[in-house]
């Protein structure tokens, strides 16, 4: 599907102009206030300030994920971000767990295919703590040769973890058959080989290549004041500022699609388990694609909920499965979508073609006004139900500035889905049905002989 | 170790005097009001009114888990569960469905071993609707037969998905070994066979016997009015009244120890893994237990963050394991705590020692100030951080009711927290050391002996 960039609110400036902050206000609604502040070095900080919230949620969020590493050093953007924990020029790892643990407050770590976060909850008050933490950790990481060797001993049970997830190991083999040579394609983790393979100085160079003031951003929101953010990410970055690169403006992932499934495939992982996993679908939307919305709709329709035609065809009629849902993963230049399932082996040929014939029976017979107006109910609804959330908050943030590049307010989200028409999601549907298919079964199979009969 | 109830706030009455409902206001803290109404049949009702939420939880909560089974029907609780969303006099599955999903919420329902929840969280605007759809499907299921046998596949699905989980299997083995003989022990969603084996008949029975006024406590929290809930149960209870059961006082789950290990045990699983899951723990505390408050201190510094001591040995200094925590789950007359840990198989008997070494190095040395305060600062915090999410506190209100018998406010939880002493968190350490000893392993391994060491 082409990328189709909707004209819509002005996109966001990625550049200080001269020497001082500059500072903008995008958005103000319901007592909300969304503030965003460009620094001298091109660091960018996003703040949302939530009235009567007593916590606050802040991440540093990176421009670099998994797409972005050296071949032989897949999995290094993962494996710097456990690193990150480790210790700083001023803090050891113990410093900056108890840092946290001792006021309650939740940190973690996400590296996905495009960027890495870094965040923290906290009650309001620890927020200036949070964000010092933070940004030490970011800015300042030693990464020690023990801590590293030791490291790679856990990232390598945590592949261990995954891989005995036969969910997991579907999910991770379907993205990989949709989005075929694209850097995209690549498990975040990377594989046991190349965490063994990667040397410290490999981590390193990755760290210091990508931990630039331009890709960094800094998100918060819930009981804060914007200016007292900003003063502490520019107190911290003051003292990283020897090891920080130069100023330079945010490059921003461009658009247009590229790569992935040429030519309809069936995968089969022969595993002992119980269950089998089934997964379909084909590549998708870029992430500043328009018909993003009409995508979500028809997720929702189609596989979002209780109500959904493969919830009800596949579970309430015909007891075939405890999980069946579909879903959507948007990146710069590239997506995919999928339908999944978790049923009996013996089953798994019939599942999957029920899954197909829900998918074509929307693309063929489209929807009523009805189920469309139940499917942008459901968006809607969990939309605002969600910004009860701080991180939720603080992630709207990060996403408008490196995936969107524009910030969209709640009523602007809220227009764009309910203008979306059952028509938009009918032709959506068809033209999934029409690319080439990916089929990925995680069971225990001998063969793909249950599946051939779902692709084109 | 001994059950010893702690004098407190006055145990919450349990029937209505005469026919009208009785009101009574348990707390008033930051603006959050939290009333209970016993009505005259004896079901009761809770709500915290949180200002400025615009949200809303609400929960069924129904005082019969697995425990309460008879012989030969274990997991018919479960298996109940789901049926209720399959359909009342006035509703079908998809009526229900679409109820929540029209609006954005999120409806879920969760099996205990001592109750079942039914709970929905919804825009307040929606808390009406949400309040009468899960009272007309917990008071007027109609358990069709067809409905029966499509479920029972569901299900059935449902135990494989587990079963495939080897980390899932590991704490279902656990709790099977520590709480012995005890109804507890069986795991809630019974087994393929005795799913295969129960009949409509026999979870209908299950469902009258159980799903009585008495047992009935229906809870909400976020932006909502007591009296609009209130009245909003006594309607749709009116509709069900010819279904429901007599009005009675509710029965309360007495507390006293019962059941459990008597002697130590290693129990191994031998399943193809990359990872093995180790645990090991012993019986613990009841519900009421006072001490539940030192046991939550003890967690908080043993295992339960990044600053902890299993954390920091086994994960940072030594990469040993990705996860690695402690644990513990009361009930009314029973319960267990336990460390566990997801390492390399060829570690596992190494990991389990070290792991045994931090529970016996805090019993023999104790901590210092400095822990104590960061433990007791860790749930401090995360209990105020839970209160903004309505769930918690809809949560909070049911267990208020069906376990504790009081209701404790934040300010009195921070007070018996902060209370916590080191001798007393070294005092349990050296109990939990000093009894009997289960360990339980899932991982490639042909027989127990690399586990032997840590038995006592």
């Amino acid at each position: 599907m082409p990328d189709r960039t909707a004209p819509g609110p002005a996109e966001l400036p990625t550049t200080a102009a001269g020497g001082a902050p500059v500072t903008t206000t995008l958005s103000e609604q319901d007592g909300a206030v969304v503030r965003r502040t460009v620094l001298p070095s091109g660091v960018r900080v996003l703040t949302e300030s939530v009235p009567a919230q007593r916590s606050a949620t802040v991440g540093c969020w990176v421009g670099v994920g998994s797409r972005d590493e050296d071949d032989g050093h897949h999995g290094s953007t993962h494996f710097l971000e456990h690193l990150l924990f480790k210790g700083t020029e001023r803090r050891d790892a113990m410093d900056i767990a108890t840092a946290f643990d001792a006021v309650g407050g939740e940190a973690n770590a996400a590296t996905g295919k495009e960027h890495t976060t870094y965040y923290a909850r906290v009650l309001d008050e620890d927020l200036p703590m949070a964000v010092d933490v933070v940004t030490d950790m970011v800015t300042s990481a030693v990464l020690d040769e023990d801590d590293f060797a030791s490291e790679r001993e856990v990232i390598l049970e945590e592949l261990a973890m995954n891989d005995d997830d036969p969910g997991d190991v579907a999910h991770e083999r379907f993205a990989e058959l949709v989005l075929g040579d694209h850097p995209l394609a690549r498990p975040i983790g990377g594989t046991p080989e190349t965490i063994r393979a990667v040397g410290r100085d490999d981590v390193w160079a990755h760290y210091r290549r990508h931990y630039q003031p331009s890709q960094l951003v800094f998100t918060a929101a819930g009981g804060l004041d914007h200016d007292e953010v900003v003063e502490t990410v520019e107190r911290e970055l003051a003292r990283a500022a020897g090891t920080l690169g130069e100023a330079a403006p945010a490059p921003r992932r461009t658009g247009g699609t590229s790569g992935g499934l040429t030519a309809s495939q069936v995968l089969v992982v022969e595993r002992p388990t119980e269950q089998a996993h089934v997964l379909l679908g084909t590549t998708g939307l870029t992430a500043t694609d328009e018909r993003r919305f009409t995508l979500s709709v028809l997720n929702a329709v189609l596989g979002g909920g209780m109500s959904s035609r493969l919830f009800q065809e596949v579970r309430e009629k015909r007891g075939l499965a405890y999980s069946v849902y579909s879903f959507a993963a948007n990146y710069a230049d590239s997506g995919y979508v999928g339908l999944y399932a978790g049923c009996s082996p013996a089953k798994a040929g019939q599942v999957a073609e029920l899954m197909l014939a829900e998918l074509v029976g929307l693309a063929e017979r489209g929807l009523d006004t009805e189920e469309l107006q139940r499917g942008i109910g459901q968006l809607a609804g969990g939309l605002v139900l969600g910004l009860e959330d701080s991180g939720a908050r603080m992630n709207r943030l990060g996403k408008a500035e490196l995936v969107h590049g524009v910030f969209l307010d709640l009523d602007t989200v809220l227009a764009r889905v309910r203008a979306v028409t059952a028509d938009d999601v009918q032709a959506m549907a068809a033209e999934i049905v029409g690319r080439p298919r990916a089929v990925t079964v995680v069971g225990p199979f001998a063969d793909d002989r249950a599946f051939r009969g779902v692709l084109p």
